[in-house]
């Protein structure tokens, strides 16, 4: 085993300032706004690529808009490291989803910067664009960008609060959308050592356990439909007997039922999953407290980092929407079915990430992560992945976020350890 | 046993005219709209008076402006029997559900008078106001006002479309409120013979088992939460595991299921009930494809003829709540109890009408109403009542009602004898 290499400490008061300076100047109300390409997302770039010009690292930005701070490595033509996340936030979030693992990566640098300290590779923090679908109905639009993978279609999806398309906005900030539509790729994965993202979890777990910190094994893949529906009959409710009903509220919810119940079995089975209902809604225009309802909409979300288990279920949802369908005589229309696939994090780094927080004594644990993450772009590219998740209270994508500052400062000095370690 | 009378046969081309020129006058669309004391309904209400006169029937209105058209009895100081029913409809509603009971009393009586032939006691047609309570959300307001039954605050409730109050809108149209807050009563209880209300049945059991009417044995009550809530806790879909989560979904979702499993129990063991989640539905504004969710707004409507029933299914309710609350961690608020009290249909006016319909050869069954009706408050008052139910499809409320006309005359032939014939 090789002896270890000690970095220098992370400036965390810097990473303090920057928290600082993002929640006043993004603060909208109770929440935290910072839209994809957008005036809160590109204060916080402005602001990063200034933080980093000062300290001396080198800033660059790509077609698509995100933006690098680098410091170069001892040797000339290594691969590059990423330290990296996004800086835009859902509409009243909180200020640590996403920017938390930029500051992480400006704490490090600068800190290395000014001690003159250097591993033998570049080492880049990346600021990615877009990564909150809920500005522009599409999933990771910066790393895709950065990778030269984003299709030409997506450039076409219009921002929620604008109405403009990605193109546009992306054009008016002064980035190249026509670069971007040609697949121009900022990184070819053979150049990219590796990519680590910081993250609050977006779960109780740690919170839970007491420990600050996890390794992220593997990010859940999904299916979903996003729009199903239940068709019944309306009918008078006191007039129509439960024999003659063809009632979309109960079979409905004999169809959530069901599926959590399933959900039980394999989770004591083993199986890794999560499944939620996450809307269930009558027709405000056409139901009534007197009226058996004829439609109930609803969608359902499904996770796993298996594979396999994502098959089953989905073979287990579309028979039970059969089963409850002829049992009720409604239709269940499940409608068009999307997903992701299960991302892989990398065995080598989760290792080298384990051996540092040992050395530093940091309590930790392994866990994968359910929601999507940047990391699963990189990770399906075939770039060494790792994803370190901060203990965080409240979930996130709201104004209640609540990680604290000593659990972030043990994630980034372990980020620093470890990234200075690797050889 | 007496011989039976045979009285005129009613005018059912008079009906029919009838039930032409109101669907002409009232078709809104695709639907009929007769708003409570709004222009539909008063469309409908100088058509019977209009008609009435012609055939030289006596015409009056109240002081909540209910209509009758009365042909006198043979014996001075007799009680008088009423033929009654509404003439508003709901908004987008079909042409029979109220209006057909009101024809059918004019076929009847307007064949009476020009034949010459009246029995003992006075007959009159009702045609009575606002029993839908769509419009105001208040029930029965035209029978409670003929009875002097309506309360001072019901006259403050405002109508949906028009924001005015009832006690505008019923001096608007000539009326008098004052009297009506005062409890000016248009008929004693004592002064009445009895009361019989047409009404298309309003569920399939006619349509399903080829009968084409039906004596009502009962009209259900009820028990309702109108505005309940299960609150839970909202988190990311990917993020929190089962052993985590308060989903309001999924706690709902089980109680939904278990109330139905209850009524399936309940219904084998031989209690009348009919049980319906009409809506259901998480927060538009919050809930997510992503997004665990925190909140279900949901309504229960209870109806039974039988008040042990009601009492049962309420305790067995509100037990269920507690315990579905406990096992996910989640806080039902059942909110507003309201509910009606059953009314019995009167076992003499039954058997009369029975022994009609054996005489003249029509098939018909006994059921209970599962909706409630303005017969329900003559019979509270302790009026000997009843209600003929026609074969109907496409339930009612909506602009797809279908009652056949041979149906209808059917039950027309059927009152006409039976009142004929009451002793």
């Amino acid at each position: 085993m090789m002896p270890f290499v000690t970095p220098p400490e992370p400036d965390l008061q810097l990473a303090r300032r920057l928290f600082d300076e993002l929640d006043r100047a993004t603060r909208d109300g109770r929440g935290i706004t910072r839209a994809s390409y957008g005036a809160g997302e590109q204060f916080a770039h402005d602001l990063v690529a200034r933080t980093a010009r000062g300290v001396g690292l080198a800033v660059s930005t790509d077609v698509a808009g995100n933006l690098y701070a680098t410091l170069p490595g001892r040797k000339k033509g290594a691969k590059t490291f990423l330290i990296a996340s996004h800086l835009d936030s859902v509409p009243q979030g909180g200020n640590f989803d996403g920017a938390a693992g930029v500051l992480a990566g400006m704490a490090i640098l600068s800190a290395w910067k000014r001690a003159g300290f250097a591993p033998d590779f570049d080492t880049t923090v990346m600021a990615i664009r877009a990564e909150e679908s809920t500005w522009f109905p599409y999933s990771y639009i910066g790393s895709k960008g950065a990778l030269g993978q984003l299709p030409a279609d997506a450039l076409e999806v219009r921002r929620a609060d604008t109405g403009r398309t990605l193109a546009q906005h992306i054009d008016e900030l002064g980035f190249d959308s026509k670069a971007v539509r040609n697949r121009t790729a900022q990184w070819k994965p053979a150049d990219v050592k590796g990519y680590v993202e910081l993250h609050i979890e977006q779960g109780p777990v740690l919170e839970g356990s007491s420990i600050p910190v996890a390794l992220v094994t593997g990010i859940r893949g999904s299916f979903r439909y996003r729009e199903a529906r239940v068709l019944g009959e309306y009918g008078h409710s006191g007039a129509v007997p439960q024999a003659y009903r063809h009632d979309a509220v109960v079979a409905a919810a004999e169809f959530v039922v069901r599926l959590d119940e399933r959900w039980s079995e394999l989770e004591a089975a083993g199986k890794d999953l999560t499944l939620t209902v996450g809307k269930f809604f009558t027709d405000a225009e056409q139901h009534a407290f007197s009226k058996i309802a004829g439609e109930v909409n609803l969608c359902i979300d499904v996770r796993s980092h298996e594979r396999d288990t994502l098959a089953l279920v989905r073979e287990f949802t579309d028979s039970l929407a059969e089963e409850i369908g002829s049992k009720y005589g409604v239709r269940f229309e499940l409608g068009v079915l999307t997903g992701s696939e299960p991302a892989s994090m990398d065995a080598g780094l989760i290792a080298a990430f384990d051996r540092a927080a040992n050395a530093l004594g940091i309590a930790h644990t392994a866990m994968p992560s359910g929601a999507g993450h940047d990391a699963a772009v990189f990770a399906g590219a075939g770039i060494p992945t790792l994803m370190v998740f901060v203990r965080n209270q409240n979930g996130s994508h709201n104004p209640n976020e609540a990680m604290r500052m000593e659990d972030f400062d043990a994630a980034v000095r372990l980020i620093g350890y470890a990234v200075a370690n690797l050889t």
